[in-house]
């Protein structure tokens, strides 16, 4: 509940009925950044490879766990992973905002051209690359 | 606009004032995979290699580039470079699916914890990781 | 037997006795960027962020395999994989040589370290971080 | 010194003339692991993940430096990134024995290999990939 709080508090205002998550984020990070005069650090290279290197932190979570073991996280991993998460996510959104680039927008057009490359008859049952199939 | 139509055709129904872009990306990455017989594939561990593959794929395309340059891509760059970017937004919700994680609300919280970590004070102007503050 | 001599034709020549694949390695790196005016692209920065994608890109291979699968590559797999492998030393190595760091030095002390870390009497079977041993 | 010792204490004997620093590390690599059972986590799967791990730590340490300051390294700073460096290459190491492959060998092949896609008359100052070339 507090943080809840203060995380409205970094917020800014939006009404409920144009609330959209990801602009909220990009405008929290957008303030975070200013304040603290990051964004003279914040090129897209440099985020890019923060991102590359949170994926990566995401990925040590798993590193050793059998795959089945990967769905049955404690609740102490499934918060460290779910953190590790967050970190790529506010990552993506300010290198989305630094490219002006719409996420929602391109996650659907690309889920339509994966419809294409990976046709259901093809690659059912397959783990094989489009260029395989 | 044919695209968009198809991006329709893949959705679940959701009346606009529930719309929720990361839970309609969610329905449809299910559904997707479903079709394909996928979800055998799909354990956290698998899916985060694949995410931590795509946001290499991301810096790929920065890795010769100077600081500057990254802010001012071609069109073809930053459509190639958007794409990435998808690719990446689509494991993470994918991932989120599987462990049952709030994307925007751990991304909230991590924002408030990294308020702490980063006070406007110490973290002014400065690149340093927290545990250097 | 022909790459052989191509290979051969890139090195410094160097005396049987006094031959060290590494050494041997840098040194045609140095004379492949020399000739290619290359060396304005390779800040340790970019190399290792070069490092990272080849990494990946090798980390790709395995990406759908089951574990034991990834021990039975084909043929084909098996010279992909190697030649992604060769793409992580040849990476390494040039890095090594800007920084001037020693790498059979440097491996041979981390492994003093990890067998302090990784006592054997708690490692044993183990697959947890020394942190949490 | 100390060290030292403590290394060549974990080693094979080798006369100096058949001395190969790789194929020593080899040797060590199998030992550590047969005396901890970690065979049975070490799939070329997990061994790659580990891989790409590391290399994401060793560009960690360059991620907010620009290009030129990654070249001048304080003492502290290259000590760090030499054991990340060292843990790249053990990791290599091992995923190389895991499947057989003469690192050496693949390196020089590669080599030979990048020279024909990249001449010098069209790379020359140039950072195009091959293909764009």
């Amino acid at each position: 509940m507090a943080q809840r709080e203060q995380v409205q508090a970094l917020s800014t205002p939006t009404s409920p009925e144009t609330y959209d998550p990801l602009l909220d984020l990009r405008e929290k990070l957008r303030q975070f950044s200013a304040e603290r005069d990051w964004d003279q650090f914040h090129s897209p290279k440099n985020l890019a490879i923060s991102l590359s290197i949170e994926a990566s932190e995401l990925l040590e979570h798993f590193q050793w766990l059998a795959d089945e073991r990967s769905s049955e996280l404690s609740p102490a991993e499934r918060l460290a992973v779910s953190k590790e998460m967050a970190d790529v996510l506010l990552y993506l959104v300010r290198i989305a905002d630094k490219l002006n680039v719409d996420l929602i927008q391109v996650a659907n057009s690309k889920l339509v051209e994966n419809a294409q490359k990976y046709p259901v008859e093809k690659a059912k049952g397959s783990s094989k690359k489009y260029t395989d199939l």
